[in-house]
């Protein structure tokens, strides 16, 4: 495959979207696209949609690709989409990965696979330029995703340089939800200038971030602040900036406080009036009445809102 | 749903079958169904298809039922079967669990969903509630597979009693694989007398589970030792079954040494005059030239063979 030639990369805030339920745990894709909408309205600049926040993988494949289709027959350009599209199986990244670049996705977004644990850089590897390979196509975008704590599989340094060498232009960057500012940092002195584009995983390292050199964020708190964390990406040389930057770090630790899936869907539900949006699949629980009312309450506190949802 | 019925359950060694792919990374049912028809004249009792050691998770759900219909087709009884079936994807254990009770497969083998870390017995008590009632088959046979170490996600005592309270019956029983004989022995004590088959995850544990309670045991080395395993099982009252446990003890401390699913592959690559055996999916390796070496060299040296591969 030969090198892809440059064209813009997606840059800003991105919301890692959650996904709504109906009664019998179904997607809802009505739903999903309203809240898809209002976050692009909102601030963000793209749509990490089949992200650990959205509870991708607890999805079947075909079901993902049906929110993705409804995505994009609702007019969302394809264009702000970077799509999860990791698995533990080659068969599953590759579809899915292979539809994201045909519908003209942004990029993917690929956890590694995650049920081994200890592998090795050389599995990992090949298991990317598999799915690299296979989709054979030079659109595609890949971004690595790290969440170490989550996955168990972490992304090494050793790694990315490994896959920047073979696939220069289609590894395109990563996010990074280590929480660690030195992995993030190190990344960044170290591929930024090869065309390799980081994304702290939290608006908490967004202003460091952009210091840096990061490209903004892809943060879960994105999908109910997208306005007050798209701001800190515009502002970021502005003396306001380290206000900005406060504001939007208070009401993450708010959050932070209690399970950050199910309480994004509650502060969703509560701010739109719709208690549907509460419910999440097995095995997570949604949020028990008495964290929702103080998450709640604490955001109310600090005039926090969801304008226009 | 009803209790079900009492009827006889599966017992004594079960190989968690090896995967074998061909040079495109596809499972190859042909090499497939020949090693599950050797297991089965060598000693085995069952076919936990779909294990750790199956690389089950890196195959698809399609890959899956092609290959338990590719069994069913070449007249290996479905009584003998115990697919994994669990999944990160609600709708995917689903899938697979209604299949292999459709085929009328012993039972079921099923990891808790892994992605998400921490989660709560309730959340798993959901998710494994979901399936038994969207499965809504009293012939179900569910197997909990406890491998912490991999999946990340423990099995709780607590979550078998609360399972147990709910769908006695149908909840069958347990694969531990923690490698804790504490835990093992815990869960025999509490749960033996109510119907819940305990099987140690390696045949380390075989004499001393037996004794205890146990029903058999599901063993990566089961792969490539059915013979001697299934002795132990036949012979643990017998006053050679120190010395049998003895014998397959020494044989998987040897494969033990290098990493134990492309150790397997790689071993019956050797003693079936098959290299195709050693290949694995990404992100596994196949063992290196030296590895392999050392663990053939270890084992002729003990004796061992695979008569009739």
């Amino acid at each position: 495959m030969k090198p892809a030639a440059t064209r813009t990369r997606i840059e800003g805030v991105l919301a890692p979207v959650i996904t709504p339920f109906r009664r019998d745990l179904a997607p809802d894709p009505d739903r999903f696209v309203r809240h898809c909408r209002w976050l692009m309205r909102s601030g963000c600049a793209g749509l990490a949609v089949f992200g650990t926040n959205s509870e991708a993988n607890s999805l079947s494949v075909e079901e993902k690709l049906e929110l993705l289709e409804a995505l994009v027959k609702a007019g969302i350009p394809a264009s702000v989409l970077m799509p999860g599209t990791g698995a533990c199986a080659l068969p599953d990244a590759v579809a899915m990965t292979r539809e994201a670049v045909r519908l003209g996705c942004a990029g993917v977004l690929m956890l590694p696979p995650f049920y081994y644990k200890g592998v090795s850089d050389e599995g990992l590897a090949r298991f990317f330029s598999e799915v690299i390979e296979r989709v054979g196509d030079e659109r595609l975008r890949l971004y690595l995703y790290h969440i170490p704590a989550v996955s168990g599989v972490p992304i090494s340094a050793e790694l990315i340089e490994r896959l920047l060498d073979r696939y220069p232009g289609i590894v395109a960057g990563a996010k990074d939800s280590s929480g660690d500012w030195q992995n993030t940092r190190a990344w960044l002195e170290r591929f930024a200038e090869r065309g390799f584009d980081v994304f702290p995983g939290s608006e908490a390292f967004l202003l460091q971030g952009m210091r840096a050199g990061a490209k903004g964020c892809i943060s879960a708190t994105a999908n109910i602040n997208p306005g007050a964390i798209d701001r800190v990406f515009r502002n970021w040389r502005s003396p306001e900036a380290e206000k900005l930057q406060a504001a939007i770090a208070a009401t993450r630790a708010i959050v932070q406080k209690v399970p950050m899936i199910p309480a994004l869907k509650a502060v969703t539900a509560h701010f739109a009036n719709d208690p549907e949006w509460r419910r999440v699949r097995p095995p997570l629980v949604e949020l028990a009445a008495e964290q929702q009312r103080q998450v709640i309450t604490e955001l109310k506190a600090v005039g926090f809102s969801m304008p226009g949802l």
